[in-house]
């Protein structure tokens, strides 16, 4: 069953399926594969492509959907996330932010191509993404709420969100920093991002009031930071097969983590009860709520 | 006077009276100057702010002004082409890249903070120049015209512009391309932003006749690689006092420019002829040319 199949507001969950689409989604908006593709080119597919989990995506299909909206208007938001969130792979990844050399279970896009490459691969990204949301042919919603998108996925990228976060968790390395200044940090670098990937799907609704967009910011919000707190445990507990990435680099970079500010039983608690935050939110939620407490929990038992 | 005590369309030509409005709108959107700013914030102050020449923003104005558009409806595309543009230098500077540490005479980003901090500085001031134009306060053209506006600038910033042109520009080092190639990097790399600064002053009138779009897009064009013949110029003949970076980077990084190529007296022609092509284009144009003109002259005869 594809996803167009679907009724929407069904709050069906099936991740697999709404990876697919946005695969398809970001394959059509990237530059070409084709022999003559300029290095910077081919380094713009490489940051995107492959075995990304498409948290962002995921989070603008399941929300659009859980309010009714169809789903080929969902495509472009969906892509944009996942266009920004892939810039800052390659951004944090460099030598003079994180200096990671495998990601996604591959080198990262430095290694693979070269810093030059990486950080203008990083730059046309974010740039593509706002292009995918200011396309009249790609986005069927009212100019006045593509803006509305607009702003608030630059809201979320930018110094008031994930670059500002960045440069916190930079800041902060080889200090301890209590837990409301790393709650912080993490709302920023990631949290800012996944609320603002709940709100875009939100967005999309034609007739979205004023209680359910808040239902949905607190729901991302809750969500955001129980996801970056799993990735704090992750980076501790888990396996470089399963993450695709080196586990450890936090320690290794004396970078604050959850599980190293509270320890980790703490942070696992802190995480199931921001999950329950999550649902609660959608008390008073007009859409159908399921698909979005499906994605709340698979979030938080994911173990890459 | 103050630029505001002008009638609108008077095609005046001063300079320094749009610098100084431009800089006060830029400091209106920049992180504040205060005590408990960040590294980050910092960092994009210093990118910004300072002696640039703030040939893009008066691009905006002047083609407003041309068209009879209240100025300070300007001010939001002036600034979003300038952080633009800042973020561009910024990137470019960087060791991975043009590895410079002087610019607008004084310590390069990522010199004057870290290379960490440049990279998000970058980062942040595109999401600026977008956060600008998505802004309802700041603009008050419709929905529609301001989409056209970040689509516009996301284009000509993007792989099909600066950032792509960049890339051509690194992979064409210790190369020696011919003119073709050359004339493509420029207007890509340099040509797009001018080109979109042009447009975005002229899609903040009201009712912009296509004849009008296509004549000034045709100019910004001219203009555009005008620009960067007469920086190539500069390259091999500027002082260092007077240009604000380092002469003779281009040959030091054995990257081809227009003289080096085609020669300086014929890089010479071929930017007069660009000027006298900018001007031409004017001819069907139902605004008060005046402005455009005197300022294709003034980048023209211009020693930094």
């Amino acid at each position: 069953m594809s996803p167009d199949a679907r009724n929407p507001g069904s709050g069906a969950f099936d991740p697999d399926l709404w990876r697919q689409r946005v695969n398809g989604v970001l394959e059509s908006w990237l530059p070409r594969d084709e022999p003559q593709a300029s290095r910077l080119q081919r380094a713009m597919r490489y940051a995107v492509l492959g075995s990304g989990k498409r948290v962002r995506p995921l989070l603008v299909y399941i929300t659009g959907d859980a309010l009714g909206v169809a789903h080929e208007q969902l495509d472009g938001p969906a892509a944009a996330v996942e266009c920004i969130h892939s810039y800052s792979l390659v951004h944090d990844d460099l030598p003079a932010m994180d200096d990671d050399d495998l990601r996604r279970g591959r080198p990262t896009c430095h290694i693979a191509f070269d810093e030059a490459t990486a950080i203008l691969a990083g730059d046309a990204l974010q740039m593509l993404a706002v292009q995918v949301l200011a396309d009249d042919a790609a986005m069927r919603v009212s100019p006045a709420r593509r803006l509305q998108m607009i702003s608030t996925l630059a809201a979320a990228s930018g110094i008031a969100g994930m670059a500002g976060g960045q440069a916190m968790d930079l800041d902060a390395a080889g200090k301890f920093p209590d837990e409301p200044f790393l709650q912080r940090m993490h709302e920023m670098k990631t949290g800012a991002l996944i609320r603002a990937s709940v709100l875009l799907g939100a967005l999309s609704a034609k007739n979205l009031s004023d209680a359910d967009k808040n239902c949905l910011a607190r729901y991302g919000a809750c969500v955001g930071l129980a996801f970056q707190i799993c990735d704090d445990i992750l980076d501790q507990e888990g396996e470089l097969e399963i993450i695709g990435k080196r586990p450890g680099q936090d320690q290794a970079h004396a970078k604050p983590n959850y599980p190293a500010v509270v320890g980790l039983q703490a942070a696992q608690q802190r995480a199931d009860q921001l999950h329950r935050e999550a649902i609660s939110a959608l008390d008073e939620f007009s859409g159908n709520p399921d698909g979005l407490t499906a994605l709340s929990g698979y979030l938080l038992a994911r173990d890459h």
